[in-house]
């Protein structure tokens, strides 16, 4: 195995002026007379790396035939290049093809829809906007991981298979082994869920909060990291059938705390990928979102703001503005609104918190006023909404009201009453949805462009 | 909120003889006529801290009654304790409680089965043996993610819900919206898919390995590490229905890059688990398996053997030995075979290549020999089979052959033949079963004691 051009870029020192062999494949080349030129890339790195080659190899003639995303075995020499916008080069003593790609390569250098390349998203990784995108969302990823890792956070997998229904935070996928044809002919008059893999009807899960409530009462702080499903049957830009999501709970933490940790996080995330993917954020910056840096720098040189969701409400009646949606307490916010809010009051992402109890979970912690609770969402310029989170009931009696006037299946909670029979403690958490931060930080507009194979209505393709 | 009990012990010096807060749950206490001693822990570390009061306290006849698990806000001053097992400890100027524990809380301090704990799946984290296991679970996987990410390599989700079969590598549960109990009575005579949510007929995949190559061919390095699926109806202590897999892919790399790649991670895992969580392997050491320490540094201070299977074969028939599934060259090793071979004849892991093809997958490299396929399977000591893995068949024709002569349906493949039609590369990769890493680094025999909230047959609860 060569060594990755990857490995160059970290340390040049190491193979300047020495005889290296690389692996890659084509992303441009052109010949002259009497030199030829080739971009190859392999994959480890945002930019290509430039290789040189002229008259002395003996395949000279064959070389410029190669196709665009032909492989190849490069030998040659690593030099500081004369030329501007590369540092390094490769003076190619010998060059073989690994495998000549077929002419018809659908991904030939021209300008592709971004339709077009969901319909080869198996190729599409090669083109620079969608390496980019999956590199950073690895790095994001990773950062998330690190982030709380070190801080001692202990990463729970919640499950993904669930009978429990999470009591209406959306549409669910049912998930079974009988046999859907032979029910037909079953002449059953119900389906009999004893028969089923699990002994009961399951379903994929759209939350793993009320699982990481357990495991925040053992370890105090902990998250998850896991793929969450919806069902539903929408079709628009920011809403996946299948995406991933973090969902932190911290023990001892009131809903001050959770604003600290979300901000904190979300600022660390950001700062990682403005470290360690600085090609690919500027290729964003100059290609899919103009304002892309000075948003991510506003967001990590900026604190949050921090308001009520009751001056949230002043402030919308105050504004000078006609709102399609009318604006009074009692109402769910609308993208307008926290837009209006996050870009053009505070210019910055904005914490709003304490919602009428009536539009949130039953989990929440009620406020003295028995009016409102204690949930936040992170509004941020140019998206909206990022985060939600609360802190959560912890008082049993409230929470045990709550749910029978809600008609909850007690006996299916009995286990997350538990939490509050055992050990009680004030407690908080909130979600992020992955591929909203990875949209966040890419600048992509389609959530279908930011995940690697995405499954919405009607389609699962690959 | 108070620090945590990892932060007194992470850097005591900053808060030796200082008044601190600290918050957490009682795992012991007993009180004598002038003192009271509590082991508090905040689930931040594996160790609690011991809480010394006095008769100054207001409340001390009431802090006794204090039933196990009650949460407690304690001030005091941190001092060096004077018992030899533990460093720390507070003389408490104030205990509260946030919340005395129902009498009935079901872990009181004895010793209760795994299979009762089972069923408090959402308090067992509170036990010791738990908490040690789901926080090693959390160490490991952020040690995978750490090995690969210093590598360079991009972490890829693969898709959950997939509509391929994956070609018989297992059981598949099936994701659907279609209403079933509407289907009884729909007169239909077959399922119309059309009518499902994704307009085919889905499942929850069983390996991302097919999508990680077309990634690998995008980026060189990457690894899957994602939740997967088995429908099977088998009720052992290896196997799960929903576990996670990390399924790393490299490109331009053999099966001697593979088996490189494979041993240097294990290594690293161990090696992370053993600096970081030091206490929690003691008390498996102690309490669950008395031969672990000796066996993780085996593993890390040994290279592994590396035989083929044609030599694994004239190792068993020569084994002074009788075996139940007796030995022949094409058989597929079993278990007693597998730790034969590792525990007795090497004493330490070890790499078994080249297998029969017919015994092994469609997608496997085939050998010059054109009897054996480029395969690996990884057998350590205690466990038998724990990495699986092979070089991919790059080469269209062969592979396309195989596939046709296996009767696959090509067109749901034509995409995983685009990646060999442009700019195919030698790559290989290998599947880790997260849980059997959990399993064989704490020690722990059942699966479902590694997993928060276990899937197997006939049990999906909370």
């Amino acid at each position: 195995m060569g060594i990755s051009i990857r490995d160059i870029f970290l340390s040049p020192e190491k193979y300047l002026d020495k005889e290296i062999t690389v692996e890659g494949w084509i992303k441009t080349a052109r010949a002259s007379k009497n030199f030829g030129f080739i971009e190859l890339t392999d994959g480890t790195v945002f930019k290509p790396i430039q290789i040189v080659y002229g008259k002395d190899l003996e395949n000279f003639g064959e070389i410029d035939k190669y196709t665009i995303s032909s492989s190849l075995k490069v030998q040659g020499k690593l030099v500081q290049s004369p030329g501007k916008n590369q540092s390094f080069e490769i003076q190619a003593s010998k060059i073989e093809a690994e495998s000549v790609s077929d002419a018809s390569y659908p991904l030939q250098k021209k300008r592709h829809t971004m339709e077009y390349l969901r319909t080869i998203a198996h190729l599409r990784p090669r083109s620079n906007t969608f390496n980019a995108v999956f590199r950073v969302r690895s790095l994001i990823a990773y950062a998330i991981h690190k982030f709380f890792q070190e801080k001692g956070f202990v990463y729970v997998h919640a499950p993904i298979i669930t009978a429990s229904d999470a009591e209406g935070a959306g549409e669910m996928f049912q998930v079974t082994t009988i046999d859907m044809d032979k029910l037909l002919h079953s002449g059953a008059d119900k389906v009999d869920y004893s028969m089923d893999f699990f002994n009961k009807k399951t379903s994929l899960t759209v939350s793993g909060q009320l699982e990481a409530e357990a495991f925040a009462l053992a370890f105090k702080n902990i998250y998850t990291f896991g793929p969450t499903f919806r069902a539903e049957n929408s079709n628009t830009q920011r809403h996946a059938a299948e995406f991933w999501m973090i969902e932190p709970e911290i023990a001892f933490a009131d809903l001050n705390v959770n604003m600290d940790i979300a901000e904190e996080m979300l600022k660390y995330i950001i700062t990682y990928v403005l470290e360690n993917a600085p090609n690919e954020l500027e290729f964003f910056n100059n290609f899919i979102d103009k304002n892309l840096l000075e948003r991510l720098h506003n967001v990590v040189d900026n604190e949050f703001a921090r308001i009520t969701y009751t001056e949230a409400i002043e402030i919308l009646e105050k504004a000078d503005r006609e709102f399609k949606y009318p604006v009074k307490w009692g109402i769910d916010l609308q993208t307008e609104h926290e837009r209006y809010i996050t870009e053009e009051v505070y210019k910055k992402p904005v914490f709003v918190t304490n919602y009428p109890k009536e539009i949130k979970a039953f989990y929440m912690y009620e406020n003295e006023d028995k009016k409102t609770v204690a949930a936040m969402d992170l509004l941020v310029p140019g998206v909206g909404e990022i985060i939600g989170g609360s802190q959560r009931e912890h008082r049993i009696e409230i929470l045990e009201d709550k749910m029978k006037n809600m008609g909850m299946e007690m006996d299916t909670y009995n286990w997350y009453l538990d939490l509050r029979r055992y050990g009680s403690v004030v407690h908080s958490g909130y979600g992020l949805g992955f591929e909203r931060a990875v949209m966040y930080i890419t600048g992509m507009k389609n959530i279908r462009d930011v995940i690697p194979f995405p499954r919405t209505v009607g389609n699962a393709e690959f």
